[in-house]
């Protein structure tokens, strides 16, 4: 394999077509071998719009495929379990996207399954990658605001027209705006601030964009061990609000605008009693910027940008903001 | 009278000094008769200070100076239910800084006891006469950004030196940034929304300010009858974050930002699927708006800016997220 890696999709879908393809092809070596849709037409048609060898309707098949050492699984969440576990059993390495799973025995299964099998295991979250989000870590731990005492993520966004589709109703899928976004926003915060959520609290929102009594809007608190408070805001339904990420501390505050998104942009300002500075970012593509980890990491250097273990600690953050909305209390984050 | 009023200032505060004898001397005919202070050298010296020509160390002293027809209360939350109960007795009508009281039975009785007694009560919530609010208020009204789902309210500021008093250790006189702040939160809230907060949750911050278990930061979220979630950050250890209210609806996103503060300014932002635009607005002292129609009830032209019934309303709210952050469960508004 030396460097390369040959790579097979499995679920052809708007992310892998929108962002990982070319991801993956940013990589030197790098190669999408096969892609895997359990609808014949559907992968065959993929296969052809993207230049794509090969085509496979089973897990089995594809895992077979001698020429692939990685996958890419972005299969609605209900699968991915069932799909990581055969994947870390055939010795290939797994990038899974969020959520890894519906419940945490699951997602934990999937990440021991992987260390047991020597696979390098990966969770997709992208927005570690991001300039901005980097540099907004480096401003915390820095110590360029004092003390960290509060956080806020904007991540309220207009689910577009073309992914109006299982994420508005079919529970089983793990479906909703809390598995969908607030995922996203926990490891976020988890890499800006380097802690972890203790606690969870929030109501959800029915818009009546989401059917089948799944929530499409979400506010939420959460409490982290290291003192800091953070509030969330995640929707489907917003069309015209910034999305954001900022950080409050005693000495000074970060504000990062337009952020929350799969595209390199936005912009990272700190305040501070000397004024006001926006900072230099070199931006990147945020999913070639991962795959390059995942690779290294293949390859013997370093660590994935995001763990599997950081997607067991979303999807716990998840699940319990999740509770807390359903129960009306607050809820403890379960790691274990 | 006809038109001008005679006031007495309960409590020689800072409110007093920094804002309210300046507005109570911009109406017409209206003018400071006196001070109250249970220190006799506080209140000669502030008497002196600001060209007051009396002042009492007794609220009975001051209730029965015949030229005084109305009261500004400005004392610590725990003083305000007896004086507003004398000072109706009095006759005099009464504007009173928010909380009301510390508990809401209290204030249902002091507004009850206004109205019995034929006196105008109002509350002093500053930010209902703010022009940013009363843009955002005819935005939402108007149905500029369509169905509002969502609003933000960011008040987390750092509290001055000179204000670094009560506020911080004494539990009795209802201290704390919820009482502090969340109350004019609510309020502001209420206006700019046109509904009412049914339940809350939240989590409170304990940063090292203040002391006696009393919370200096707060992150909670609202659900109004309308269907709104609107989430809150108060505290009083942030430095250097903007101020801002937010709604967002449908078809639009309304930003203000810098408006949630005693001075007249600030922007309203309006953005939709045709762009953004910033909205044009007349600055104008907030409070002397709000005395400005206290003095018109008085004189029988319509009602206050914030009526007595509004100060029980964000009072209820404020005590509901105090309940939720203290018992870690959703906990109901209770207005009766």
């Amino acid at each position: 394999m030396s460097g390369g890696v040959g790579w097979g999709l499995v679920g052809a879908s708007t992310i892998a077509k929108e962002w990982m393809i070319d991801a993956i092809r940013a990589q030197p070596g790098n190669e999408v071998v096969a892609v895997m849709s359990a609808s014949p037409e559907r992968g065959r048609k993929f296969a052809a719009e993207h230049a794509i060898a090969a085509s496979y309707t089973e897990m089995g098949a594809l895992l077979a495929d001698s020429n692939i050492h990685a996958v890419y699984i972005s299969t609605t969440n209900e699968l991915h379990k069932s799909q990581v576990l055969a994947a870390a059993a055939a010795g290939k390495h797994v990038l899974c996207e969020k959520p890894l799973a519906l419940d945490l025995a699951s997602a934990r299964e999937m990440v021991k399954a992987c260390a047991v099998a020597g696979v390098v295991m990966a969770t997709n979250h992208h927005l570690r990658n991001a300039a901005t989000h980097r540099k907004i870590r480096e401003l915390v731990e820095s110590g360029s605001i004092g003390q960290p005492l509060f956080a806020r993520v904007f991540h309220a966004v207009y689910l577009p027209a073309h992914l109006q589709g299982w994420r508005l109703n079919q529970p089983d899928t793990g479906a909703g705006v809390v598995l969908d976004i607030t995922v996203h926003d926990a490891d976020t915060l988890r890499f800006v601030l380097g802690a972890e959520p203790l606690e969870a609290t929030g109501m959800i929102q029915r818009a009546g964009m989401a059917q089948a009594g799944l929530e499409d809007g979400v506010m939420a608190v959460l409490r982290f061990d290291n003192g800091v408070l953070a509030q969330l805001h995640d929707a489907f339904t917003v069309a015209h609000a910034p999305t954001g990420l900022e950080v409050h501390g005693t000495q000074g505050s970060i504000l990062g605008r337009n952020v929350m998104t799969q595209r390199p942009v936005g912009e990272v300002i700190l305040r501070r009693a000397d004024g006001e500075t926006t900072l230099a970012l070199e931006h990147e593509n945020l999913y070639a910027r991962g795959l390059r980890a995942f690779v290294d990491a293949i390859n013997g250097r370093g660590v994935p940008a995001a763990t599997g273990e950081d997607g067991v600690r979303s999807l716990a953050t998840a699940l319990a903001v999740l509770e807390a909305c359903n129960t009306s209390r607050h809820a403890t984050v379960r790691y274990q």
